[in-house]
């Protein structure tokens, strides 16, 4: 393709994380426009070929797409509040943190100010941004997107999960959760292996295989269970499970090991079995869950 | 191979997970003894073509190799003792679920008696065994494992932890332990995308390609670092992700999705932090782990 044909592209915000995405704009060849408070930080994408606008208003002006990364919901408003009338008929592409509410919000004001708007999450950090394997989460205006799309997918892999712009939050921190959860019981496993002397490094490649095989196999039948509503335990119910943690339980005690961790998921599990599941699988979980 | 040439086995035990493993010790040609408690449980595979032993004598006397899969420890140590002598100079794998403790007091016993002793794990459901992707965990004698590999082969891949008998229950409630933490992570994300709509099916796949993705990446990373004893935190502080897990915990409190997974695990976070890990990597929470 020809460097010319791409999408001109404004980044606003340029801490780690934006100035990883302008770096990948360069990189791919687009005519990129810069901004940030402090202009210092854009001196080294300057050198790559960025151009650096003096004012929001000089980098809105510049690109019909601009993707914004900046400390959080109210710092994007004090930047872009004031140029909302350049922005308006552009599109604004928000991968700053935040709540799904604030991605409302933020739609709801780019809606009334005529600006397409699209609300992202970045599920990688810095180093990975440019990477096609890299997800980028996107909801709220579909068009937006599509127009969007060439440009966008020189920052990794990007998803377009609906039309509520608060989706790509949630999905964020839905993701996030379980991949602290996932940390969470490899730690704990690792310093239960650890205390009778087997490495990290020993037991990791274990541990991804395990998820990558029976656990992403788990996963896939749960998530249909879990949409059919019916949670049959064929594999190995709750009741099997709540039994067999108690094995984890005393084994992490006797070897000091912090069981916060799974007493509380076993104690999730008992709910479980109160509440009518315990012959059915791990996916009946969920139905506590919601209900709190 | 020829059929001829495979190590005879003896399957004790015809629960779903013995029986299992004695349909594919004959699907791979070996001349399979089996014995259960109760006989009724042994004639589909004798229609298959084992060879039903009517005592556990006459079955530990058919095989070099006897695999023993019963309800529990002390089921096993029933079936066992009387015919311990018959079983010296032979080797018995244990499959049976317990605890480390108990497979050390079977190694301790096994080499009492003169008898070659491995205790194992099953990594999967029955219908899983005999796919040589599905891990099995053994540990104890190294001679017995390098001797009989083959025929753990039948049964899935074969990973010899070491000498330590009770490592492969260890690993075994190591990986249960991630499992089921992945597991209610994933659920807790799932409750939570699917308030707003969406569909467990929908997140799943997302859900899965962040597992294998970016969160197999960090893994990876940690392990080393918790080997080293050094966290940085250049990719994502502990501090930043206690910021970051406070949107998760709004975003499902205002869903009415139960909240105690990411609670304790920021609390744990927290206390990571108290212990001088804030600007640590979030491998540095097995610090606080390992001092409970």
């Amino acid at each position: 393709m020809n460097a010319e044909r791409r999408t001109p592209v404004t980044v606003i915000g340029l801490g780690n994380m934006g100035a990883a995405l302008a770096a990948a704009l360069l990189e791919r060849g687009h005519e990129t426009t810069v901004w940030n408070r402090t202009p210092a930080k854009a001196a080294a994408l300057a050198a790559r070929g960025a151009r650096v606008a003096a004012t929001p208003a000089e980098a809105v002006a510049s690109s019909d797409l601009v993707i914004a990364c900046v400390l959080d919901h109210d710092a994007l408003h004090t930047v872009v509040d004031p140029v909302v009338a350049t922005l308006a008929g552009r599109t604004l592409v928000n991968l700053t943190t935040g709540s799904p509410e604030q991605a409302e919000e933020f739609a709801a004001w780019a809606a009334a100010h005529g600006v397409d708007y699209l609300d992202g999450a970045v599920m990688t950090t810095p180093p990975g941004v440019g990477s096609p394997e890299m997800m980028f989460l996107y909801s709220g205006l579909r068009t937006a997107f599509d127009t969007h799309r060439p440009a966008l997918e020189a920052l990794g892999d990007p998803l377009f999960l609906g039309a509520d712009a608060g989706l790509a939050s949630l999905y964020d921190v839905a993701l996030l959760g379980l991949m602290w959860a996932a940390f969470g019981g490899w730690l704990h496993g690792t310093a239960l292996v650890g205390a009778d002397g087997a490495k990290a490094t020993e037991f990791a490649p274990l541990a991804l295989r395990w998820l990558g095989g029976a656990v992403n196999a788990f996963i896939t039948r749960y998530a249909a269970q879990v949409d059919e509503g019916r949670y049959p335990g064929d594999d190995a119910t709750v009741d099997v499970q709540i039994a067999a943690i108690d094995h984890l339980i005393h084994a992490a005690a006797d070897r000091g090991v912090d069981n916060a961790l799974p007493r509380l998921l076993k104690a999730t599990m008992e709910r479980t079995h109160a509440a009518g599941h315990g012959g059915d699988s791990f996916a009946s979980v969920i139905e506590v869950l919601r209900k709190p």
